[in-house]
């Protein structure tokens, strides 16, 4: 694990002064293109709508866009652009998914993602307050406080873990699109004539990371923007290979000094840096590294999940083959460290696992478990990740070993139970 | 510290289904009563408007209210009770605190605390959804999937850290009362035969622990409800002295099984135990534990500043008297744990003490600090609550030794380098 001196810690408000939002462009831009159904009602996004197509139907319209406009190229992402704007013929040709009726949807508008509310009792436009659509902009209008109070010099970083608000039309795939998910992003700041270095640094950086957790690399692969957004000078997406396709789990962009620029002209509060050896002062650039917590933890699941076919020993002495679940979570992302057992609830088994895992507990998440065959035992804590099962058995009573089985060789080995920490610990770097 | 054994740990949502504000009582009871200016517009908490009063008026007021109604006691609590019902002829002498004007104040209407919003592209009221005033609900509703998932037999606790929204008309006393505040609280789950008993000693608990961390005891008192909220029993709040006053920290209540019955009922789904040695199944009682993370931040910052008058030694051999700015945060609660100072930029200290702080860095915050006099940069520690300071000097280079200024009795000792993070460590247990 890394330990970074130059990355600062903050938590920001979810309800920001609504101007910041105004900043960051996010009331005019964040939107996406909606068309309802005027039979039914039903109101889809219009490149969810567009997806929905059947193959020959796609196919089709998408050749016909193609002809008609020259300014469309024949990417899918071109094709749906043209068929989020005004007027578009082809609307009018597809039946709603909902109800079957054809030429039924009004054209297309533009829907803000920003879930609103209101500050005190009165609901007028004064008094409107956004939910945060990303935790980013916290670290922008933070940059002075953070700046002075830690006394870094740059490059440094702000980083966040928390929640933010998307009021998306279609949820959708678990946890991959949900309205209230969790972020952790971390914004660098960079002198700006070093910004492609530290570009380059922070891909190569969040790519080991993936795979240092044990992302297979051939489920994971980096994807330049081909159109980037109004803030980017450059941009990617880590993907990660989902059961449903391909998506995207974090995006790392040179948000040059768009954002500081941006807050400076709408709060009249300077955002900038002076650089003592130089005499310099400038705005800074930004390097972000903007994660999805919830949908890389989705992430993690899918690429630890397996049903692997293992030999069963059978209590008659013969054996089969049976299917063992098992999340192969790396130590440091299972929610269990390990488990405890005592191998028969007799002779004070019991008493010195239970102390074990008294002891463990001050040092990571443990679980106790004396029910059922030892083999059950196994199996349930494979379901959950769990990498480590420590067993108590009758060695333990004479000379203090235990056995610690480890979930994906299922290979055990004996270990004084004054090491058991150690031994977790280590395997968690 | 104590590692609790059967207490698990939620992160629940902060936008739920809206039916469990109505389960909850949020939706009908979770309102103040405010008044209009009919002059100038502004809007009161008809409780805080009664707190404005001159101490004359009040007085008078008071005596007037307590003779003309019998049901009414002198207690503050009940005479603020009468005056923001309905009709209230009192209101009516008082004058604006804003435009000063008399006889222009509305009748009391009470005004909902929950900020709303709209799941969705469309406002209307199907789609209300509200941004959760407390996480405690989210143990409730999720009381079945803890109980299955983490196998814990009565009693056993639900806990969680997060964001919660009122939306209050007036804030004041800075974090004392804010919009968005964080909540850390335990919702503990016991058989009912047992409540008053689990009541006791969670009120036990948590006084030691304000207690454990540093709070002058004489700054603590706990407070009974005369009054009980619709779903307690029993309910005491801890209070803390503030500079504006004493003000409640926390809050432990005896629910009984208000919630798990309530949110039964709204949900269809039953949240219930089965005791499997006495077979019997009951609706558990719940003992809550609410502390505002927010708010008892504060009263630790308060309780932990101090101005001290100490020597000053005077570069001429004389010493003065100077004014120390210290805040004894327990070291457990500091934000920075310790600094690390070369004591002269020369012969290799620099780089020693950079290095010290690169591995202690791996335990616990740390910052490192060459610029300035050594009593310059433990003032700045001293400043932001740092509990050790770790100087390298010139007896470093030969034996490995540093020193450690303690910042509450800034006493030295001298202790071998690699034993700081077990010397810290110890200290903040």
């Amino acid at each position: 694990m890394t330990y970074r001196e130059n990355i600062e810690g903050l938590d920001a408000s979810i309800l920001m002064h609504p101007r910041v939002w105004e900043a960051s462009g996010h009331v005019e831009h964040f939107s996406d293109p909606m068309v309802d159904c005027k039979s039914c009602k039903s109101r889809y996004r219009v490149d969810v709508l567009f997806e929905m197509l059947s193959v020959k139907n796609k196919k089709a319209i998408s050749e016909e866009i193609v002809k008609s406009d020259n300014s469309v190229t024949d990417s899918e992402e071109s094709i749906k652009e043209y068929f989020a704007g005004n007027p578009n013929p082809y609307l009018s040709l597809i039946v709603c998914p909902n109800c079957g009726n054809k030429n039924t949807f009004t054209e297309a508008r533009s829907f803000n993602l920003l879930f609103k509310t209101y500050i005190g009792p009165l609901e007028e436009s004064s008094n409107i307050v956004y939910l945060r659509p990303e935790t980013a902009q916290g670290s922008y209008v933070n940059f002075n406080n953070i700046k002075e109070s830690s006394r870094h010099k740059l490059p440094f970083g702000i980083a966040q873990i928390g929640k933010a608000f998307r009021n998306e039309i279609n949820t959708k795939n678990f946890l991959f699109r949900t309205r209230e998910f969790e972020q952790m992003e971390m914004q660098f700041f960079v002198n700006p004539k070093d910004d492609i270095q530290w570009y380059d640094y922070w891909k190569e950086q969040r790519m080991n990371w993936f795979v240092r957790y044990g992302m297979k690399p051939e489920k994971l692969k980096m994807h330049d923007h081909e159109k980037l957004a109004h803030y980017a000078k450059a941009a990617v997406d880590v993907e990660f290979e989902f059961p449903f396709g391909w998506g995207e789990i974090e995006g790392i962009h040179n948000r040059t000094d768009f954002d500081l620029k941006r807050h400076t002209e709408y709060s009249g509060k300077k955002l900038e840096y002076f650089d003592e050896q130089t005499k310099e002062r400038f705005i800074p650039y930004v390097i972000e590294t903007a994660i999805g917590a919830s949908r890389s933890f989705f992430a993690f699941l899918c690429n630890a999940y397996d049903e692997e076919e293992v030999v069963k020993e059978n209590s008659d002495g013969t054996s089969s083959s049976e299917t063992r679940t098992v999340l192969h979570l790396h130590p440091a992302l299972a929610p269990i460290k390990a488990a405890v057992f005592p191998l028969v609830n007799r002779d004070g088994m019991q008493d010195i696992a239970y102390n074990i895992t008294d002891d463990l507990r001050k040092h990571f998440k443990v679980f106790y478990d004396d029910s059922g065959a030892v083999g059950r035992r196994y199996r349930r804590q494979d379901e959950c990740g769990t990498p480590f099962c420590i067993t108590v058995d009758s060695d333990t009573l004479t000379d203090n070993t235990v056995t610690v089985r480890d979930r994906d060789t299922m290979v055990q080995e004996r270990i004084s139970k004054d090491k058991i920490v150690e031994y977790v610990n280590g395997k968690m770097i």
